[in-house]
């Protein structure tokens, strides 16, 4: 693909958007600033050393940010470029042209077991070895994997993706353009049980988990449904590899939750919520909207919207980050202490 | 159902019980008590704010503690109401009446693979795409969903439940009554290498893993086999998901493992231990009966019998709040001793 | 087997190792010290306490070091033994001999589906409802077992196996000797998103995951594939279960990364790094050659070759284990210099 075909897939690009061709090379693929060869597409973003970053780069052409001096040394460097304000999304944008995605044709696979009971739009894929029970739904255009398993009573929205081993149980409701990643279980019964003399007894888990529109599901990661109600994923969420979602938790629009992330029973989350990985959130937390949570937190009470928690239990970040740093030096202050105690008897 | 057909399923339901029919509705469904609408049932517990929490109930029939002036509330309100010890078991119960699970049938799908070398008792279920290996055994009545895997040498007992996508390797022995959620592993290699000159060396893992009677592993979690001796799991012993279970842990009648708990190679745990979410426990680490450690604590030696635990290294619960909540005041306190060292100069 | 026969599989067995064969014993199988039995092998290592753990042992036979008082009361006691440098390397060499793995037979399953573009090479066996997409590729000898899934482009080397439900995403490129545990997912796409004003916009993941020569994959562990470039995993890496590691991670060879160890994306390990269970790295953390990090450590920065590191952060393991131990005296701490302040006003 030549760069000045590319440059039309770009979103942000308008007429009056500085580029410069440079023989308007052939590109056959992209990759990382110190990295790329010739051929290749790279992307440099306002936050690096954007000059020292450039010299010595050997892709054949590049995305940067609006900077004229930026712009004269990529020229002098003989490099097609185009300037845009963000040359992230732009560079998105270009690995999707450049690296075409090949979409299942349409039909449902031989080997696949789907019930006469179910419904299954049009234009939908269904590929080797599928299962989908009596009773459940499959919207327009939807790709089911390899080896994916439907249970009944389950709604699957249109132009969703189930990639190989994923498993809906019943009462899972996915909005349209949901992604389920490879062995990712939703629907699954919550970990209800009641104390008894006799000792655990299953609480039945008889609600639904609700996917709206666009959430994306990590490999492996365990979405529970509660025994009344519902558990709830706001539109646009994305999820992690091995995220666990207890039973009945509600997100808002638009979170990110990292890998391993463990959100237990009943936990709210507002809109934009981003939880670093590791994080733990407790069983009925409430987290305000666009709150962070660094890496491995621990939350158990309420964050305020807006706030950057860290630690276990998590306080504010520059708090914890401060508490932090004079935790290592509390051998030297019990010293002290004693020191001083000494001196005062 | 009619809210006296539902009765009549509740175990500590007796004559003398007090109830209110009020009219005596139909029910066809449950939810939460701040959500409940007409013809549906909720409870309530006797660590609620009941008034309060009763004051504006939708539901037409509730399941409330032995409490004659919140008797008389929900009567004043028009609901139908029973009394009982335990509302949160009859909740479970009255969910098993209102919700009826759908057994499938016995009999084994046309595309399982089940080898004329397996022993598969009556009434069992193979759904679609199950494997089932020379040489092992599934029990009576036990429920297999499409997808899974039996390696040989695998005993499952009599009404066990496996679904999608779980994998039982060799040596794995599970106990009448046992549920293995989807994608869960049991009977993995034990994570065992010897370091040689040349790199690690796998230490074969030929052990069995052992689930008691009425064992529930959750959705992703993994339960490995040691190279000699057994890994076990107590009776009634309950997993969520994305545990993960080292070769030769043993662990007493009865635990409650959360989400994405960890416990290493050789741990021991006594009868009814609870660990919170992402608790993780050293090897040859040993856990006393009863024994709770709340979320992310990390064990490393022994806890007693009964203690409550938290932070990592794991000490005393009501112990480490306190810490914690000195923790917050690291830099004051540090500031504070430089003052008085100053001072004293 | 008889003790004699199975000593010639020991690889460090010579004519001069020091034995005694007590009637050359028929041994059936091996156990732990504490628990053999009659025909069972087991052994002792130089950490034990060695009289004390020999005496009372029921085994038949012994893999003990070179130890003459050891020797002796272990002929004394009746055993057949052989002294060796390394009984643990021979005890894993001892149950290769004691308990053989039945490797499954060359062929594709009839329930498998393979796609005529897949290349397969000679004496792969391709077990139940596997499928193998166009354009990959599959060594010579390898194993898949039942209902594993490769997408298209994908390379297998030779000799490796995929055990049940284990998934192999487009860009996965796997050398000879390599493991992929049950419902382990190779390939997947990384975790990234670009903010817009309209939601996350999903960056695509066209790189590749190398796995090189003999690394092992835990049973449910996800390795993401990055936008661009590779992700890593060095010559004989071993990964435990519940393991994610993220989009760009480069590790050296011969690493240990033991349950749920989260690695987040770009982040480098050097060679004969060792991770305890559940412990975090950051995004873009190093961490040196032949580095430790105990359970649970949370790393951001650089980790300096050979350093063994803990706590979150993570800081010099020595130093952690005297900040923790003065951690837990805080509340007297705080109290101590209430007082002082108090005298001093």
């Amino acid at each position: 693909m030549r760069f000045s075909d590319l440059l039309i897939q770009l979103g942000e690009l308008q007429e009056s958007t500085p580029r410069h061709l440079a023989g308007d090379p052939e590109l056959s693929g992209a990759a990382a600033l110190d990295q790329a060869a010739t051929g290749q597409l790279s992307f440099l973003e306002p936050g690096h050393a954007l000059a020292a970053a450039l010299a010595g780069c050997g892709a054949s052409a590049l995305l940067i940010p609006p900077d004229p001096e930026l712009q004269q040394q990529a020229t002098d460097q003989g490099l097609a470029w185009v300037a845009l304000a963000n040359p992230r999304l732009a560079f998105a944008e270009a690995l999707d042209a450049l690296y075409p995605r090949q979409r299942p044709p349409a039909g449902i696979h031989a080997s696949a077991v789907v019930d006469p009971g179910a419904a299954i739009g049009p234009g939908v894929h269904i590929g080797a070895h599928g299962v989908v029970a009596a009773g459940s739904r499959i919207g327009a255009g939807s790709i089911l994997h390899p080896g994916v398993v439907i249970y009944g009573d389950v709604e699957v929205g249109e132009g969703c993706e189930l990639h190989a081993g994923a498993v809906l149980h019943p009462g899972s409701r996915l909005a349209a353009g949901c992604v389920v990643h490879s062995n990712a279980v939703v629907g699954s019964e919550g970990f209800g049980f009641v104390p008894t003399a006799s000792g655990w007894r299953k609480m039945p888990q008889t609600g639904l988990v609700v996917l709206e529109e666009g959430v994306e599901v990590g490999c492996g990661s365990t979405i529970d449904r509660p025994s009344v109600g519902e558990t709830r994923i706001g539109a646009g969420t994305k999820i992690d590899n091995l995220v666990h979602i207890g039973h009945g938790v509600v997100t808002g629009r638009g979170c990110a939750l990292a890998a391993q992330v463990g959100i237990a029973g009943g936990a709210r989350l507002g809109n934009g919520v981003i939880l670093a990985g590791q994080v733990g959130v407790a069983n009925r937390a409430t987290i305000g909207d666009r709150a962070i949570a660094s890496s491995k937190s621990g939350i158990h009470g309420d964050v305020a919207a807006g706030e950057v928690v860290s630690g276990y239990p998590a306080i504010p970040n520059r708090l914890w980050l401060r508490c932090s740093a004079v935790f290592n030096k509390l051998p030297d202050m019990a010293r002290s202490l004693r020191q001083l105690k000494n001196q005062g008897e």
